[in-house]
């Protein structure tokens, strides 16, 4: 069983109606290496059309410049209300059409899953899980915020998960 | 104080995650004319991101097409419950972003208010509004599906609006 020679690169998404958190990751010889992170702010804009247009061209522009292979988003299943729900699938689903025009598959894995993959518990905290993003890609001490943090690891779980496959030829 | 000689084409959507109905009417000399209307259905595709794509890509293709000018839907408070608001929003968000990337202003109307503007209440039936979208815009035995008729209403709803606002000079 030779060993997949071609370098994948993930784009990580981590939607929010406020605030969307990106990271780019590439498997360099089996590594993962940091390509970009960062958030998609809406700041003050109130405009529904303007805001659900400025997630698809920040992720559509992220694309056609770093040429992701594949995209991997955080699966949800509660949220605090219905209106909350409401908002958060208008933000996925901006974000999740941008990768799928520019013809990426996009997994979706669930919180416990990518937790799991990382820290190795389903349970564990969100510092920990940062902890370990950081600690994966090389980077003692990153200024990432926190939804770009959550990207990385989502980008992380499922080069993990890519592996897994790959190695038990599943 | 003068007509607005201008002829304003409006999409109608009424987005959901199986099925997402659109109208485009254009007025005409202060008259509502049917352009086209019908339904983007997601059928047996299983894929989310294939799913939000054919509704942005559905979407963009009628704005290529028939070029309106401006886009409303339907706006919504209420949902059985979270899973369910957080799949409808994802239908909401990549039809939105669709029109958003177009450059097309996207209004939102409650139900409530679609209601009112083609019965003249609020509280009226579906099957009243889905009569009076077919007197409005001449069409005696429509076979449109419901969910095309209701994009219809939304689009005669928001063409309702701006002769009002013509009107009152607001």
């Amino acid at each position: 069983m030779g060993a997949d020679s071609k370098d994948v690169c993930v784009l990580g998404i981590d939607p929010g109606s406020r605030v969307t958190g990106f990271g780019i990751v590439r498997e360099v010889s089996g590594c993962a290496r940091l390509v970009e992170t960062g958030t998609l702010r809406m700041g003050s804009e109130k405009n529904l059309g303007r805001r659900l247009g400025k997630i698809y061209e920040g992720i559509a522009a992220l694309v056609e410049k770093y040429q992701p292979d594949e995209a991997a988003i955080e699966n949800v299943f509660v949220s605090k209300n219905t209106m909350s729900a409401l908002k958060l699938g208008q933000a996925r689903g901006a974000a999740i059409a941008a990768c799928a025009v520019a013809g990426l598959p996009v997994s979706e894995y669930e919180p416990t899953k990518v937790k799991q993959a990382l820290v190795g518990t389903g349970r564990a905290q969100k510092s920990q899980v940062a902890f370990m993003v950081a600690q994966i890609l090389g980077v003692p001490k990153p200024d990432w915020a926190e939804d770009a943090s959550d990207a990385l690891g989502i980008a992380l779980c499922h080069l993990n998960m890519r592996r897994m496959k790959r190695l038990t030829g599943l």
